[in-house]
């Protein structure tokens, strides 16, 4: 079997994508044994949460890891072991002057979110944060509804500058292992001198198993959870990738015990992973807010009306407004 | 993309392998509205259970579709429609008497589970099955444990047989992509006569990527769940399939209804799926009985424990043994 072992890096973002299913709400203890055990995993990035400026959204009830700051990093911390430490930041909603050099900050990496039309302020944010010396990577969001022209235009762009890694963001857990070798093929074309990076999600199952086939192509940066843990349908499972990748470096073993301390209890109160609403939505190719918003109604289990309200094109979709936002990096 | 439309066949288990989850205790209501909800969706098969004889097994507090009869399946059905009837026999508890000619029976297809030593005696029952009528299928189990040049042998004795179908069953649910693609290439090598089907597991999340990346390598026979429900970490969810192979026949709509009206009250009383021990258990290509005993026990959420019993040199495992029966077709 052609594994590759030894490029290959996780990315686990429990902490970031995860804070979208319980808006951050993270004690410094559970986001503490989230750091030790994927460090002793040998998970070689763990995203630890938004380094957006409260100033620039809305921060009510809001857990403290949508707003990373030195002290809270310094207090989870404490001494860095073999893991480093990634926020993600949206267009729009980061405050540069918050950002202090790589050699005076517990992060290493800073990864920016936008969307297709959204690459140039993108790349301008790259600049500063690779200048002050962090690793940096751009997450274009929802390919799967760009056009091949719109793409190849930006990533283009993105291959002159300075980034690191340029990630493939399957963001409606939509696109079936093909459609990843496709997009792998284009974005070497277009970005030959990138690392690139997957960030995957699990509506059609398939998380795991593409995050698998775009690694198999020279995808060395894999996105991950811890128990699947992320927004709506969740994420590729951390445990899945360590346990596959087989390099020395990784033992899957102390992920085993965060997922029955933290992961099970924490599934006791919040949702993600493999419900139908999001599978409808993924099959549609269509953002989960819609889902979102019916799960957190009494029709949450009408699987058939939801099914005929995504598919008609005579009525209007009847279900409330989805609470929570709706523009975040998926 | 290159999705194999026309020549794929579904053969739903949710009956026969779901069975195994709650002893077969499906309400004649439940399989009706199974059967009725599978030919509105335009899939193929409907295995509808075993057709073992009470005389060769343990026949108590089991439900019907554990020894399927002609009346059952009159009172049940009534009228076929688009979808037709498959059973499944194993090795040593069928009772070949039972076994009406075709055209006296609800039953289309008889499929027969074995392990490699067994082939011999599952080829003597299929020749007899085969010259009652019924399309027939080898179901040849735990693969990732047998030797290449068992197989081999195997596959020969498979090949000069009258069997219509020949499966790759991933009985662990341990198997990559990689190894789906060995196995589909050995198998056409030494069956070149023959269909071929698969039979998933999701312990790893790969039911549904391994069965469509087997189908995109010329296999025509993809065994699924609705729902997944399976024994242990279930099957390749029925409606994942639907949706995917995009022929026009099919239509995951009546799907979504019967996820709703069944599989979700149901699931509140048995479970099946994405669960940690399963996990453990195909990682480690074993059995799922342990994981099962263990989720049956005081200790269900115990994964540390249970990781370091499993990978351990030195101890033995110390979890009750688990109450199901250990030689049924996975």
């Amino acid at each position: 079997m052609s594994r590759r072992r030894a490029t290959a890096k996780i990315v686990d973002c429990t902490i970031r994508d995860g804070g979208l299913v319980n808006n951050w709400d993270f004690s410094v203890e559970f986001v503490r044994d989230v750091y030790k055990s994927l460090s002793e995993a040998g998970v070689d990035y763990m995203e630890i949460g938004y380094k957006n400026s409260p100033k620039l959204l809305k921060a009510d009830n809001v857990g403290p890891w949508r707003f990373l700051d030195e002290e809270l990093l310094k207090k989870t911390i404490g001494e860095k072991t073999h893991t480093k430490l990634s926020a993600l930041v949206d267009v729009g909603r980061v405050d540069e002057n918050d950002i202090v050099p790589r050699s005076e900050s517990y992060l290493d990496m800073i990864r920016v979110a936008c969307y297709i039309k959204e690459v140039d302020k993108a790349l301008e944010l790259i600049e500063k944060f690779h200048a002050l010396g962090y690793e940096t990577t751009i997450n274009i969001m929802a390919v799967s509804n760009a056009t091949e022209v719109a793409l190849s235009n930006a990533l283009d762009l993105v291959n002159e500058s300075n980034v690191d890694v340029v990630y493939i963001v399957d963001s409606f857990g939509s696109l079936y292992g093909t459609d990843i070798e496709y997009l792998v093929s284009k974005f070497k074309k277009h970005v030959p001198n990138k690392e690139l990076g997957i960030h995957t999600h699990n509506n059609l199952q398939l998380a795991f198993a593409n995050s698998i086939t775009a690694e198999s192509k020279g995808v060395n940066y894999l996105d991950a959870s811890i128990y699947g843990m992320g927004r709506a349908a969740g994420n590729c499972p951390t445990e899945l990738l360590v346990n596959y990748l087989e390099n020395p470096k990784y033992d899957v073993r102390s992920i085993m015990g965060v997922i029955e301390r933290r992961l099970i209890p924490l599934q006791q109160q919040v949702e993600w992973g493999y419900i139908i609403p999001y599978t409808i939505a993924g099959m549609l190719n269509e953002h989960p807010r819609v889902a979102m918003a019916l799960r957190n109604s009494e029709d949450k289990d009408k699987y058939l009306d939801f099914y005929d309200q995504l598919t008609s094109v005579e009525t209007q979709v009847n279900i409330p407004a989805a609470k929570t936002e709706s523009k975040v990096n998926s």
